[in-house]
């Protein structure tokens, strides 16, 4: 790994705890490992704690010993199960991913640690990866990550994009761009670099990331030949997915699905191809007249990768870019091509997700997960927004996070985050930030939409905490604990306000959590609690609620 | 109207026009009336414009003449129609509302002011306002405002919450709030004072607003009764109703739904009751033990509304204020009880809005529509959101906004915005603008995926400038433009980006618009754009390709 001078250094990454938590691991026994299981627990007022997943590994400790030159101990540090014999029913059992895994009804300590992560049995974890309808992405060169797992069963996960560096410089920003990132939720990092230090910005990413990490390769081909796609070759794309593959990356994006024949069928879209990859392929096809090389090596492709356990990532090169795009020919006939190439994938061990878009008005959204589960045979979907309207740059973490809640309740496993920053320009670390927050959002609605069995235990612990006037449980429980401190100083910045018993929005005489509270205990006290006890007509609770200290409103009142 | 010093002055309110736009007024004549039907009209650089509904009124013209003082000139300066003869059948016809009128099939000037402005014909309004799916808000003493409709079948409108003036000096921000919520979309205001200047507040506001005002009229009767609920009596509340109708109120909130034997119900809940008016009618009722004298005097009540016609905005006293409480009895029997109270307001003559919550999760959401306009009898439904989760304070302007699209989408008139203050504190004028422009998102977004007619517009029209480089047009087709002009300045800030032919997001190398445009020109050329014309397997294209300028990419890629 060379590495250069002015590179990042450990005080330029994020550290320490989140607002009233601290990182937590329980230790799980299994096969002679102790798996050390990551949550962050919220540190509660009345005593009680409250545990959250995260992702954000050994940042948000006390203190971590950060050594960003060296890398992140390994957290994997198992030996892989034990390669299955391949049968000539099973073929693709002679590689060593966890489909294979899986399939041969083998559980990892991967399987148990994501297990263990969201509360369900590793059996299930195992089912779901043998089914293709959940994938663990977990390069065996990766041993750094904390293994999770992506799949519609499971809570939705959220990818935050970064890279780009042109000079040497920004590959501290985008390591800590990475860290912020996981510090607030993000699952997955892309590195989507295009510049002159691709590789080396991906090492340093991928040696302190605590989170899987994707790519797009055609990036990375396409500066080995100065950025024309015409001089594209399969040996160029190969080398550099092997050089990816070496290097510990998760998951690739590939855009095989671009066909010669379906170019003709975006021609007239309003806004043509957006993909950048579908753009290249469709540019190379269109000059070669005959499908990509991504294509008609898609076998060979799918040995290399699998002999990693690296994930397919496969790419929608012809998503829509425009709400008037959305659903359309190119698309759909492109998605059908994906489940072909699905089906080929898995027959040869590796693990897929499916790509999705994009653009899309929300009547739209929810048949695109059918679509793609019929068609892509239940893999895990894996979609970018999708944005609800054109008409909002400048807030398109916000257009696409109504469309990636739907899809996200829909069934769609993971969300490439979108930042305020799209359509317009590079997102910074604030932007990076309000991606993954908001996604975090979208991501939690869907799961409630969805019916995640442990969804709500947040909003009903965080909307207890409102009830009650914990006002700093109120914060540690938020996704954003530091907004929410900085939003409540704005208007009553003092301590006592922290723990006043009415809402800074409306005052202590018009605090309807206060009254609703007043009345509550009135009505316990006097066996007010039914129906049928309301209507029993007694007039003498009147009299006795007016002549006793349960003026349900005064208290407050009287201190003004 | 009495008014003091240090108020608003014309400084003190945002004027001019929108980036690379012009307010126009369309002339139509209607019975001997000329109707100013206002639009904003974008001007685009390929030498067309594209209007868009606009509610800013004068504010947003070439030096607009302000008079704060002195208010807007009146827009509806006709007479109001004719007294409808009430007939045995027909009682409610005795009253002067667009209700009425609408009923006894008169298209009045605002009939046709609403149908001009949203491209209906004015029979299609009065038919949609007769039967109570849609309501003009327009109090006879507050002409000063652009008509506009209310309903299903019309755009989804926003309203943005503002008021609270403990202080004088406050009020200018109150009336820069309004001016500056309109110019960004706001199709109505409400004006939630609860200080002590509560009549000034809103006599400013009103005077000088072009959208209809609303008000929750119990805050002001409970500053009547220094804050305690168990003093408030039917004489106050309707002194002060009467009090604002004579201002020019145009929609007001009642809580009349919060029935005696309802607050057993909410009594259990994670977060109670919420409603501020809701909480304050649940006090009284209990202390009294007996139904709220908005419940037993509601058919006076009609009477008085009716008279000015001022639209009832009848208040879900009982919604829910978090995920755990949604949908639950306590808010069901209200909404039951709306109903009811819907029934006896338009069998006065008074127009009719439900409102709705609040927090909901996804999965929950559109049946709240569905059981709306069947218990309310079609009524436009009014909704808070709703929040798809309580997990965000700081963010619940998004929270909500994913929850408003989806309501929106599925029947609900208007949408009451939420700051990114809400549960934390005061929204300043960012914060409003902030809600603002988060609730055009949802709205537009609820528009496209309801089908409405020409939502789309808008979006194809953006597309398009997007696909075509037209940077400027870009910005000035976005519902805020400023920011989208920021985010591209902050990383391409030469006045060249604006004009360059590739993407600020991807540079050069990698704008997927610029290879996709190649890309079809190309097809264009050699009549590549069918199916059936690729598969025949031109070869020959390929070299033709390759030798000739059809090089897709090299001509930006020769620029490195």
């Amino acid at each position: 790994m060379k590495r250069q001078s002015a590179l990042p250094e450990p005080g330029h990454v994020t550290t320490g705890p989140i607002y009233r938590s601290h990182k937590i691991y329980r230790e799980v026994e299994f096969e002679g490992h102790t798996l050390k299981i990551p949550a962050r627990r919220i540190d509660l007022t009345n005593g009680e704690h409250f545990d959250v997943y995260d992702t954000s590994g050994i940042y948000t400790e006390e203190n971590p010993e950060i050594d960003l030159q060296g890398g992140l101990k390994p957290v994997r540090t198992w030996e892989p199960a034990p390669a299955v014999p391949a049968s000539e029913e099973h073929p693709e059992l002679r590689v060593q991913t966890q489909l294979a895994w899986a399939r041969a009804g083998i559980i990892t300590p991967e399987m148990v640690f994501c297990a263990e992560r969201e509360g369900f049995s590793p059996e299930f974890v195992r089912d779901e990866v043998a089914a293709g309808r959940a994938v663990i992405c977990a390069n065996r060169n990766h041993p750094e990550i904390e293994p999770m797992i992506i799949g519609k069963a499971f809570a939705v996960k959220i990818n935050a994009n970064m890279g780009n560096s042109a000079v040497t410089s920004s590959i501290a920003e985008e390591v800590e761009k990475m860290v912020w990132a996981t510090r607030w939720g993000a699952d997955t990092i892309m590195d989507l670099s295009t510049g002159n230090d691709i590789h080396e910005t991906r090492e340093w990413i991928l040696r302190n990331s605590p989170v899987p990490v994707g790519t797009v390769p055609i990036y990375q081909a396409l500066e080995k030949v100065k950025g024309d796609p015409t001089r594209l070759t399969w040996e160029i794309y190969r080398d550099t997915i092997i050089e990816q593959c070496e290097q510990g990356v998760d998951y690739m994006t590939v855009h095989a699905g671009v066909l010669l024949r379906y170019i003709p069928l975006a021609a007239n879209r309003v806004t043509g191809i957006v993909s950048r990859g579908g753009s290249i392929m469709a540019a190379w096809c269109l000059k070669e007249h005959r499908e990509s090389f991504l294509y008609e090596n898609f076998a060979e492709l799918c040995d290399i990768l699998a002999s990693y356990d690296v994930t397919f990532s496969l790419g929608d090169g012809l998503r829509p870019g425009s709400i008037a795009d959305a659903n359309d020919e190119a698309q759909l006939a492109e998605l059908r091509t994906l489940g072909e190439l699905t089906l080929i994938a898995r027959s040869r061990g590796a693990q897929v997700m499916i790509e999705g878009p994009g653009h899309v008005p929300m009547h739209k959204i929810a048949v695109n997960v059918e679509w793609e589960e019929d068609w892509c045979h239940g893999a895990p979907f894996y979609t970018l927004g999708p944005l609800a309207t054109d008409i909002a740059p400048g807030y398109d973490h916000i257009t696409s996070a109504i469309g990636a809640a739907i899809i996200g309740q829909a069934g769609t496993a993971m969300l490439c985050y979108v930042t305020p920053k799209e359509h317009l320009g590079l997102p910074n670390r604030d932007d990076v930030k309000t991606g993954v927050i908001t996604y975090k959002i979208a991501a939690h609605a869907a799961d409630l939409g969805k019916g995640h069995p442990r969804a709500q235990e947040r909003d009903d612990a965080l909307s207890k905490a409102r009830f009650e006037f914990r006002w700093h449980d109120q914060f540690a429980l938020a996704l954003d604990p530091d907004t929410a401190l900085e939003f409540h100083d704005e208007t009553l910045p003092a301590e006592p306000a922290k723990t006043a018993h009415f809402c800074s929005m409306c005052g202590p005489k018009f605090c309807s959590m206060r009254i609703s509270q007043d009345v509550r205990d009135y009505a316990a006290e006097h066996g007010l609690t039914s129906v049928e006890a309301i209507e029993a007509g007694m007039k003498e609770k009147s009299a006795e609620f007016a002549a006793g200290g349960g003026r349900v409103y005064l208290p407050i009142a009287e201190q003004k």
